[in-house]
């Protein structure tokens, strides 16, 4: 019988039940995934703990927005989708309702899309989370190039190694930080000019250093809270600091002075603004697969579970020592 | 003997000293001013003070920054100001070394502009400040027009009046705040669509009617603190909020979620990036000759005050009674 997960309590990752569960036919505009690879997000933990900013679950629910498989069933009305296609999913649905750990799901087809041939199905699974929330605020709202420097926090992470990549495609000066210096390492070879362990240097001297004394153009942030007070020191005028996530668990102070006297832009951001947005989210599609396919984008799996172990995986999620993504894949049960 | 204003010691108004001072002889790159009307701004009162955020005073120091009058002496190789030339001064210098409270001042000729025929003295010396700041966040930055709202907070301020003004002529919907209801008719007066008393109406219901539920499109905001949620909460989708002073003596939390789930742009802003920098300043200053000289910007002065005065000027503007400029003129003494 194929299994899917379940969350009926916000908890620790024992709460993620694998049950068993008949695949469900597709309803109008959607399709079914044999799901053979699953991606995790952060953001999955905090939505199971109860603590996402963006979305309270409405339990019992499903959970999971990223994956790669095999389309088995179409509604009648979907014609971009055929039976058979390989495809990941974009975030740009109800998780709660088309969550996708399991051995199925099914989403909207507008949430589909075809892979391309070269990227095996872990692969797969594991692009367009990190991609998407990168490109935005590299490409569609910042343009970065040549002249700008980018600060990336959490940059081990799978969104941070992403952003490095995508910011090094674009010619940019890149700078990363990570808290502790076992993961420097990877951040540098995903493309990272300047490494900041945060445990050990102090980010503003460290960036200033890094530019001359002038500061980064664009930051990609995920943890707000008080550190937001040395990103603005950090920045040179008229930066724009993206805010993407609420990892810190104290409240973000603004700091108004400075931001006014730099001219400095806050901005928060999801990649929904792309996902939910069909001209938006074709272009980053189109320039994510042009990376891939130039091998200048290559998404860097840090570790793989079986899906029978998805307590393990979130736990694992939730420990921090992962550099990159953490991929689930299942057995591929016919269903 | 002509005067000028200087500061010896911070505090209150009776700290604005009217002492006897000869002309000094303008230096490389300056021109002076025989000043006959001088155009009042609340950073000067926050000067005064100690509380302005962006600069502290390094003591004695002059002070005031808008003022229009004679050309009367040129630094040699100046070329752009002939003698006699009626100016007024845009807001680029240092404002304790070259304040223009008196009867004559001397400042860098690349501040100073050459006035239209139509515009009298005291409204010459009320033009800069206001309609260079609402420039940058309306034309130069938002680029608004008639698909946009915008809010502006202090709508009785001469910069929240000039803003209103400047809206209009784009083709936004104008919605403008204002504590109490004496000064909602002049706010009205100048343009505004919609305003909002906020002792009676609350302000995030308010901007939602106004806006078929939608929210604003830009908020021009000197106040910031905790007011900052209730901007945030009345906000569009992906709205910009430029934050242009600090009115407010309480710290200004960052409602992150609500930044992020919107995508807005928090934006610290200044003339001074109009000012200072020679392409936008010219922009602007084509911008706002061109709405004078259709007599759609049209600079409200409140009351006028001799600089004799100038204690009692500064106690009015403390007082927050005014609706508009506040404008203190000289006996245009010949120095």
């Amino acid at each position: 019988m194929p299994k899917i997960v379940r969350l009926h309590r916000l908890g620790g990752p024992e709460e993620l039940r694998l049950e068993d569960a008949a695949p469900e036919m597709p309803q109008a505009g959607e399709v079914r995934i044999r799901v053979q690879a699953i991606g995790l997000n952060n953001s999955e933990a905090q939505l199971r703990r109860g603590d996402y900013p963006m979305l309270k679950a409405s339990l019992p629910c499903r959970i999971g927005r990223e994956c790669a498989g095999i389309v088995d069933a179409i509604a009648p009305d979907v014609e971009s989708i055929g039976l058979g296609d390989l495809v990941s999913t974009i975030p740009a649905f109800d998780i709660q309702r088309n969550g996708v750990y399991g051995d199925w799901c099914v989403v909207p087809a507008a949430a589909v899309v075809r892979v391309p041939a070269h990227l095996d199905r872990i692969e797969a699974a594991a692009v367009w989370q990190q991609y998407l929330t990168a490109y935005g605020p590299l490409v569609e709202y910042g343009r970065a190039d040549g002249r700008h420097t980018v600060l990336i926090t959490a940059g081990a992470s799978s969104v941070g190694l992403g952003a490095i990549q995508m910011a090094k495609t674009l010619g940019c000066k890149v700078i990363a930080t990570t808290r502790s210096g076992g993961k420097a390492e990877i951040i540098r070879r995903a493309g990272a000019d300047h490494v900041i362990v945060t445990e050990r240097d102090k980010l503003v001297p460290s960036v200033l250093d890094a530019t001359g004394g002038r500061g980064f153009d664009f930051a990609l942030d995920p943890i707000a809270g008080p550190g937001l007070a040395n990103l603005v020191d950090a920045a040179a005028n008229s930066a724009t600091i993206f805010l993407y996530g609420q990892l810190a668990t104290e409240a973000t102070p603004f700091p108004l002075v400075t931001v006014m006297r730099k001219g400095l832009s806050i901005r928060g951001y999801t990649l929904w603004e792309i996902t939910l947005d069909p001209q938006k989210r074709e272009r980053a599609v189109r320039f994510i697969f042009d990376g891939l396919d130039a091998r200048r984008l290559r998404p860097i799996v840090d570790r793989i579970f079986d899906l029978s172990d998805i307590v393990a995986a979130h736990r694992y999620l939730e420990s921090g020592q992962q550099a990159g993504k953490i991929v689930v894949k299942t057995e591929s049960r016919t269903p």
